[in-house]
């Protein structure tokens, strides 16, 4: 073959995005062959380098070098390095194509071994090969969407001047006393030579530090890792899953319910305008009706309502419950998904829960019976974001603490805030692996983070 | 006091930063008192919100109602919400400051007992009361710049088309084989039932993981949390820290460095152009020259040489070093600081180190004596940067992994990327908070991170 100058790599998702600029340009593509059809004169071949859901279509001449060769290692799989000039496509599904000038084969991919192959493989399957799946129509939209979320929501948050905190992943405290920690250790620590010098624990939350930062900052976010050691074996629960936790000094619970409420907006519609082609991936074949559930997120108004008007809505809806509905019971997931699915059919904010059934942080409501919590709530996920206004009171956190049975010496920190300039504070968490699925119609959280961690399993 | 209509709090930075917008006008800021001077018929209170490091002068006429009882209370650390106009100061230090028509006291704050005097405090003291450092002025600015660096991080790679993935924190493999690893259990466990069923840690790197998702989409970035378990207590070490793993496919060591100096350049540029205020702090209290080392590195070319070559400077150099210079034993600190700091005086990348000192998932070169590596060095911190060009190549990975004593059959999921479709491809790693010292001129590696984990230390 004749030695071509060096062109440039450009990214697949470049070229059909600025499809009239490279018209009748010679480019540089590298990716992995998706499809070959090999016809009497011509092949072609899809190939896909990950930057976008679609690849692009490569028409071999047979006339080329080695076309005999080349197509015995061009299968399902192997790397390519492809140069020519975008042409129009004659055919429906595409604009532009590559009109193949050289082609050289970087890594073979054995299709009688290769784990992926042009069939429909279930998810289950897929996350025994979590090595391979990105390389999925599904997983690597996935993938794209998530990352559009991440990043909306640093945006979402920079934009109104609310710093990023990277709160502790190790921890002495255990947050609200709740849920089962993970144990930190070293190999040769035993109960009285801790690393730490006391025991450690794997975070369930950065709110308390978030806090911290608060009530010198004004506003501050945390994105991070938490844990939970529950054994729970269900399609909504990780062991290991990220939490984005805004914290606003001299802000109220209506002012969080505000935050909630806009950032949820924000990030829907960043995904919306940068994922379009991956979400009618999912609109297809995840989850039917997804873009017009997104588009209906984007544009309606929300709905709040307080804990004891959805008790109410509740009783009244003459739906037989699993779980009964009674006013200082927490509401469980089919009472929330009726209240968003079927009652409102959008997002509602409900405020204002019995204080017993909530941490101890939240701020005592002058009825002496609630609290300032808040709840956020979608269709399908249900509780997608959940957050408080704070007990800045410290006669009244200090009571709270007492009665939740809290050790007030492990928290002289926390009370300091309260002590030192003390200031009203709200803030929420978002899971953010609910938000992906919510996102992207995905049923299973475990197909919405890389690597799942969940009881029995800690692969790759 | 006569009934204000509610004026939406502004913050201090924006006031700052559009002070001709808001003379004039009526506004309410929030925030904490630094410090109160009193004179006969009026009062000057600086409040700072955080929002910026220098806050704004309140003056405050003497003719209130209450004037005396609220002079009492306003004391360092108190928060008030102040309203007022905006006017044209004379004093010298600010353009604007608020005449106050309301104050209200928020929180009070006992100056006999508030640890954060109006003297200056040593960081180690400050890391004693790390719930209320925030609140000083080299703290604050830290982490102003820490946010800015961690936003500027993924504007860049976002730009660049780069997927941010999030690897997992709890693994069952060692990546290398190196460093010694936190444990993660649950209390139930024991050594045969494990809650993961297997022994589990503490990540040291995402790099491997990330590796699967260039092999898929072609350019992803992680940055999360990493762990080491070493007994190590310097200025240079912490147990938990931020890292930044981009990964490439389809590129070579060369691209990898193009990169490592376009990140480095990008981010100095961007706090430089967010965070002046902050970094002449830097510059004038903590590292004398900042704000010029700064400026070059955003503007000067940098150097590459290799390893080969620096031995050779450094031989020829003439220096007393602590640790003799040999061809194939790695460089220590002081040899990276004299090549940066004074011999080219800018920051280099040294690439092609002697295979026996790196990693074996390193690029063998054709040398067959040295390995695809890159360190990028910079003055002051010396190595911020590590990555290299990985072995793509099925036969070389298992030769190396069986020279490092490392278990295939563990590795699995690594060898099929090489196995299908396997491309060239290249990453590296950025110690986040050694990215905030450089940046920042800050000494302490405990001090450029909220809550430092480090031996013995866990709290809040």
């Amino acid at each position: 073959m004749t030695l071509l100058q060096k062109v440039e790599r450009i990214k697949i998702k470049r070229i059909k995005e600025c499809a009239d600029k490279f018209l009748g340009q010679e480019v540089n593509i590298k990716g992995w062959v998706r499809t070959v059809r090999k016809q009497k004169v011509l092949a072609f071949i899809e190939i896909n380098d990950g930057s976008s859901l679609s690849g692009i279509q490569v028409v071999l001449d047979s006339a080329v070098p080695d076309y005999d060769e080349l197509m015995e290692v061009i299968t399902t799989g192997a790397s390519l390095s492809v140069t020519g000039e975008v042409k129009e496509s004659p055919g429906k599904n595409q604009a532009v194509e590559i009109h193949a000038s050289k082609i050289e084969l970087i890594g073979v991919c054995d299709p009688e071994r290769y784990p992926l192959q042009k069939k429909r493989h279930s998810f289950e399957f897929l996350r025994t090969i979590a090595h391979l799946r990105p390389r999925t129509n599904t997983l690597g939209a996935v993938t794209r969407v998530r990352n559009a979320l991440a990043f909306a929501t640093h945006l979402f948050f920079q934009e109104r001047s609310f710093y990023h905190i990277h709160t502790p992943i190790i921890t002495a405290s255990d947050c609200e006393g709740a849920g089962q920690l993970f144990h930190v250790s070293t190999t040769d620590e035993n109960k009285k030579d801790h690393f730490f010098s006391r025991p450690t624990y794997l975070t369930v939350s950065g709110q308390l530090n978030g806090e911290i930062y608060a009530c010198a900052l004004s506003d501050i976010y945390t994105f991070g890792p938490t844990f939970r050691a529950e054994n729970s074996n269900t399609s909504r629960h990780l062991s290991e899953f990220w939490m984005i936790e805004p914290e606003m000094a001299f802000a109220d619970l209506s002012d969080n319910v505000n935050l909630a409420e806009a950032y949820i907006r924000y990030v829907v519609k960043y995904a919306l305008d940068h994922c379009q082609e991956d979400l009618q991936l999912f609109d297809r074949f995840v989850s039917k009706g997804l873009l017009e559930m997104l588009a209906l997120v984007a544009e309606t108004e929300y709905e709040r309502i307080t804990y004891t008007e959805a008790v109410d809505l509740l009783k009244k809806s003459k739906k037989e419950f699993e779980f009964p509905v009674e006013w200082g019971k927490d509401l469980q997931a089919e009472h929330e998904r009726y209240l968003t699915e079927e009652y409102f059919k959008k997002p509602v904010t409900v405020v204002d829960y019995p204080k017993e059934i909530k941490a101890f942080y939240m701020r005592a409501n002058d009825d002496g019976k609630t609290v300032a919590a808040m709840d956020f709530l979608v269709p399908r996920v249900g509780e997608l974001v959940g957050g408080s206004q704070r007990e800045e009171r410290l006669d009244a956190i200090e009571e709270r603490l007492v009665a939740a049975g809290l050790d007030k010496e492990q928290y002289w920190w926390y009370l300091d805030l309260r002590r030192y300039g003390s200031v009203p504070h709200s803030g929420f968490g978002v899971g953010f692996e609910r938000l992906v699925q919510f996102v992207t119609g995905m049923d299973n959280i475990r197909d919405v983070i890389p690597f799942p961690r969940y009881p029995g399993h800690a692969d790759f």
